[in-house]
């Protein structure tokens, strides 16, 4: 061959930002939401005059590895993601795994902080390698499987608003009819098809009643509920028949792939999971014994876009569902998640999100919309969504600002609630 | 966003052409290699000038739903994959699965065959996309996780010659100091690290003795024995034990899943399999049993290279092996499996290939090369490499001449031996 070897842009600089956002009391198994959720944002600039963008969790420990990795990136070609994880590899080696607070994907590990730290990074390449070719980030993952992503209703119980504070916008959701109500203002301004109810926070019969008054609501919707394993096997199984014929899906009822093969030896519905299935390694011992149904993809602790790919695929191949789970994230994350539902082959669920909860603060420029629940994959270049450089601004300064450095819903809910118990299996 | 939706190259036209190359008379469990194999190449033109390169297997009925495949190309997206899969689906609705004759995959079902003929207009739209991006393929799998190749030695016992025409340049080889002779041939030639003998064809005492004649001779070369399920699980167990210490791994030894779990419980080495585990259907049922410890990839038949790199996470996933399997074929499916094996995280063994039997036959310029048993990664645009259009006419011309319009190992074989029993598990 003639022509000569090729070489993409590459990486002159990674910038590294933490923001913070209003986030209202949203109740669950772990505690409260604080009043400021935090994020990471991560922009790659190339020498080509291009940046990628990638966004991941705010917590302090982890900020420290991708700060850590950012450093390590200045020379990297962007469309060398082998080169992308080495460098994040060796970044953090002699690091301590960093841990998660919110307590849903269970212990720390090397390989699974890697997967974290990397996926920022491997997302803001995508963005950049797209911008280069002038493609969108679906067509590099395979091309497009559909146009449109739906999205699910994402309800939780919550206060009127934080202790001290006044009351926010979206109110108070204690009981069934609070629920109702808030279902009744998402899906009205969204158009969400599909609601999922956030439990493992009242006691079990309150939540069944909660479904049940859902279902008379919502005659059509798809409906789900997900207590985060706060439940024993056998509340999880009373709670399945209770709810027989209402959930397209029960997420992670109760702890373990032990306990999840259990209740779904015994449950009529499908279950679903983002804590038991959260790495590489739980797949085999899950699957094997049919633990799970549906499993909620999540690239930010999958390892990237690519990696997710590859964990849908295997959910395809051993006849599992595909979903997607959500934590609190701004305009990057929900453009990369709907790239890559874009570009699963077979997408069985509506997606989560968090985006209603943000009620419109994002740091990119005409964030991606809503209609009939749905959001268009994006045909521009890249991800398809611009940094908004004031707001970005904005956010950090907020983050300076709000005393906040890691999620720890526990501690902030017993300020409030002294004996609040976190528990797996509680009921 | 301000930024038009992307479009890429679209294809104007496929050409699809059938070609023909000498291939010695390779001895195998299902009889002996014709005269003549039979490839299909298959060129995507696009509106931009560029063309894109694929290579599939060349028997008639897979011949016709190419054919009918590049006739609902026109206007495809080359970046849109997703399309490109479904125009395949679309273009086979109605088409009788195409069986193969080649005995080693198995039942012709409608997904399999789907897979098959997708696969070279996969490769050729990536290799496409990589000349429009000056990208290599690799750099569009997800990058280059090494930058070379190791491949294996692959012999075979065979006659002298075909029947009635004059000896070729390899020998016979119908003992083991034959196979020695030719593993000393085609190692000095290529400098590969491996060796795999084909076997299936003596009786298993004889292929046992080649092994060991193979190990004294190559005291640290990697070792493999493939007698593509001619054995019951009784001799495979048998062969297991005197060969123990010496193979890498054992490939095929008997038929099916449950034939292959049961050598595998009382087997010391690993078993590899491009046989029992051929489709996506066969992984669970396989993986959960613990049938088999290598899979032996082949993206002409998994569905191309991205739905292969899928194949390869699934077996990492479940602490299974990955190698890569050969038909005879030329080089442009030489440079997909480069690409392919450069882009899989972790490769376990070096790949199989029967370029050496092709004897510088191709229909590339500048066919990629071995240097210590390996092939460097091209970093040049898309596969790396040019078609040699004249090349091509002489082997198409070959086709038309050559009289054979499917692989029949076995009925060639008979026409010499006329007693010759394919069989699964013969001895």
């Amino acid at each position: 061959m003639s022509a000569a070897a090729a070489r993409g842009p590459r990486v002159t600089e990674a910038v590294v930002t933490p923001v913070a956002f209003p986030d209202p009391p949203l109740l669950n198994a772990s505690g409260v939401h604080q009043p400021w959720a935090l994020r990471t944002i991560v922009e790659i600039r190339t020498d080509e005059g291009l940046y990628g963008l990638g966004e991941t969790y705010g917590d302090a420990a982890h900020l420290a590895l991708v700060r850590r990795t950012a450093a390590a990136l200045p020379g990297l070609d962007v469309f060398d993601l082998a080169d992308a994880y080495r460098r994040t590899a060796a970044a953090l080696d002699g690091a301590a795994a960093s841990g998660d607070k919110h307590g849903l994907i269970g212990p720390a590990t090397r390989e699974k902080t890697l997967l974290q730290v990397y996926s920022p990074f491997e997302v803001a390449c995508l963005d950049a390698q797209g911008k280069a070719l002038g493609r969108p980030v679906s067509d590099l993952l395979g091309g497009r499987f559909r146009d449109e992503v739906p999205f699910s209703a994402y309800l939780f119980y919550k206060w009127a608003g934080h202790p001290g504070a006044a009351p926010d916008s979206f109110g108070e959701a204690l009981d069934a009819d609070g629920i109702v109500r808030q279902a009744r203002a998402m899906t009205e301004r969204y158009g969400f098809e599909s609601i999922k109810l956030k439990g493992g926070t009242r006691a079990p019969e309150e939540e069944v009643a909660a479904v049940h008054a859902l279902r008379a609501a919502f005659p059509t919707h798809e409906l789900r509920l997900d207590p985060n394993a706060a439940w024993t096997v056998e509340t999880s199984l009373q709670v399945a028949t209770e709810t027989r014929g209402l959930l397209e899906y029960l997420e992670d009822p109760a702890p373990g792939i032990d306990g999840m093969a259990a209740v779904a030896r015994g449950a009529a519905m499908p279950l679903a999971t983002n804590m038991c299935v959260v790495a590489f390694e739980h797949i085999a011992p899950a699957f094997t014994r049919n633990a799970v149904q549906v499993v909620l993809a999540d690239h930010h602790y999958w390892g990237g876009l690519r990696r997710s790919l590859e964990l849908a695929a295997i959910c395809r191949t051993f006849g599992v569902g595909v979903s997607m789970h959500s934590n609190s994230h701004l305009g990057i994350s929900l453009a990369a998640m709907v790239h890559l539902a874009g570009a699963v082959p077979v997408l069985d669920h509506a997606l989560d999100t968090h985006t209603p909860w943000q009620d419109g603060t994002d740091i990119v420029e005409h964030p991606l919309t809503f209609h009939g629940g749905k959001v268009s994959v994006p045909t521009t270049p890249g991800l398809g969504v611009a940094l908004d450089r004031d707001a970005l601004a904005r956010l950090h300064e907020n983050y300076t600002r709000c005393g906040i450095t890691e999620r720890d819903d526990t501690t902030y809910m017993r300020r409030f609630v002294p004996d609040f118990t976190v528990g797996r299996a509680k009921w």
